[in-house]
């Protein structure tokens, strides 16, 4: 029997991916600028324009959905559909109902969950975790989004919190403040929204060509590493986060495999082996060594994931 | 109807307890010195000797005991009963078929579990931790015991060691070289058996109270911190590495309760509430607080523990 078909979306902080889904496979799909700094109440009327336009496209009605699935980020209520806490983006999210919104728009019913979360679902069904019963996704990105599969299930937790916050363990106690309230976590000491703040604490590479840049992401700063002491520095501290980093995940979660996903992994020949040399360099691991791999699905994992939880 | 008696041993570094335990319930008890630098093999029959005198005192014998719980310290495969990993104390064990021994020795079924396991099991079903789904345990001792409780199981993961390996999140990637390979481990940072090579990296403080001490442990620590700057800078700093380890257990495991036992507890007049600080200082946790205690049984929550397995 063919799988049944849903709706998904995936508000992620740049741009707002959507799609018919049916099991690993995206029919239809179209996205559109998130626009998240204005919120998220504002972007639903083009939101749900985009998805009957995809509906159009497909021949397909709402009633031929099983369900409409959005991914976001923040710390999700997934049994009340509940968004928690959200940061930095999308900030009225936690005053809409969207039970409602997906009711009266096309009379279906809601499966939200946060966006790596979902990403782990995608990857763990349909990606490079499938047949693993013990996974870990850390996803390099704006910020540091992870999520682990324990003994085959997802990790939620009593609050919902439960492996999405290895961005915010703490890896350098005499680190930086975070936008958590805490210093030294990894996101804090190396991920993209916190760049700008990351360059500022080495003034005496004032004469780096970063600081000629029109923009400075990881991108230009794995660009310029062969060539610039700056940004070879930067990249090189960051590594070293974002190992110990995975290094914590593996500790705490035990996994078979730890799939790597974001845009910072454009970099992958340079990080995959540094996170694999630190994970498997651990003196507990007698039983042999974690897989690390780049994650497959690359823009659709949250996608075909919070799909996967409509069915 | 009265719960089943078990033999329980709790095999620590530096003493080994044993008892016949019903429920939480210690019926009889007795301890001897580990001597776990000459390994577990040449202990075994003064193990047996003690264990039978017990059960003497009880008038039990062997048959009526439900089965025999080990709790030891290192990785254990619980389900065929092998400890895979060891660390500087009964090095032979890997090598010793401890069914086989509980068989010979009594005709008993064994339970072997990692002690900090068995004593977040003991805690959960019969001390702080009763009534919580979701409960994490770090016991600052010798080294740093971790271990966790979620969603109303215990947490044991792939390779046997998710949960128990809290004492080795890098917490301080500028951090010094730990047992276990890696670089800035919370036990390699704050944790008695490395004391020593902590206090070497502060050569300034040549002139220190503690090195005329005979034995700098963590109880020294805090007794000399009013009076001794090294005392109080050391004390202050491994409270910032226990700190954010608990954190990062927080992190990990979303628990509604962290316990807080081992020796080092003694100073719980000011490790609690430093620890409550940071755990509840996180801007993610909007649902309210997690609970932070010290645990209740000191001494008994590994023996009661391990003996709830076997039942």
């Amino acid at each position: 029997m063919k799988q049944k078909t849903v709706m998904a979306i995936d508000l992620g902080g740049t741009r707002i991916k959507m799609g018919l889904v049916s099991g690993s496979e995206i029919l239809f799909s179209t996205e559109m600028d998130s626009q998240s700094g204005n919120g998220l109440r504002k972007r639903l009327p083009e939101i749900a324009k985009s998805m009957n336009d995809l509906l159009k496209q497909a021949s397909l009605s709402p009633s031929d959905m099983a369900g409409l699935g959005i991914a976001i980020p923040g710390i999700v209520d997934s049994v009340n559909n509940k968004i928690l806490t959200i940061n930095d983006k999308y900030n009225d999210a936690p005053d809409i109902d969207l039970n409602q919104w997906a009711q009266e728009t096309w009379g279906l019913s809601l499966f939200l969950e946060n966006d790596t979360r979902s990403a782990m679902l995608g990857e763990w069904k349909y990606g490079k975790g499938r047949g693993y019963d013990n996974a870990v996704l850390m996803n390099l990105g704006t910020g540091i989004g992870t999520s682990a599969v324990i003994e085959g299930k997802i990790l939620r937790g009593k609050h919902f919190q439960a492996g999405i916050l290895g961005g915010h363990f703490i890896v350098n106690v005499k680190g930086e403040q975070c936008n958590c309230g805490n210093y030294g976590c990894a996101e804090a000491e190396a991920s993209t929204w916190n760049l700008p703040e990351i360059l500022k604490r080495y003034p005496q590479h004032a004469d780096s060509l970063l600081f000629g840049q029109p923009k400075i992401d990881f991108k230009t700063i794995f660009q310029f590493a062969d060539s610039d002491p700056l940004a070879l520095l930067v990249r090189n501290e960051c590594l070293e986060i974002w190992a110990a980093c995975a290094l914590n995940l593996v500790n705490a979660y035990d996994p078979e495999i730890l799939i790597l996903g974001g845009g910072i992994m454009a970099s992958r020949d340079i990080i995959l082996p540094c996170i694999e040399q630190k994970v498997n360099g651990n003196g507990w691991a007698v039983w042999g060594k974690v897989i690390v791999t780049e994650a497959s699905l690359i823009n659709t994992a949250a996608l075909v994931g919070v799909g996967s939880l409509v069915i």
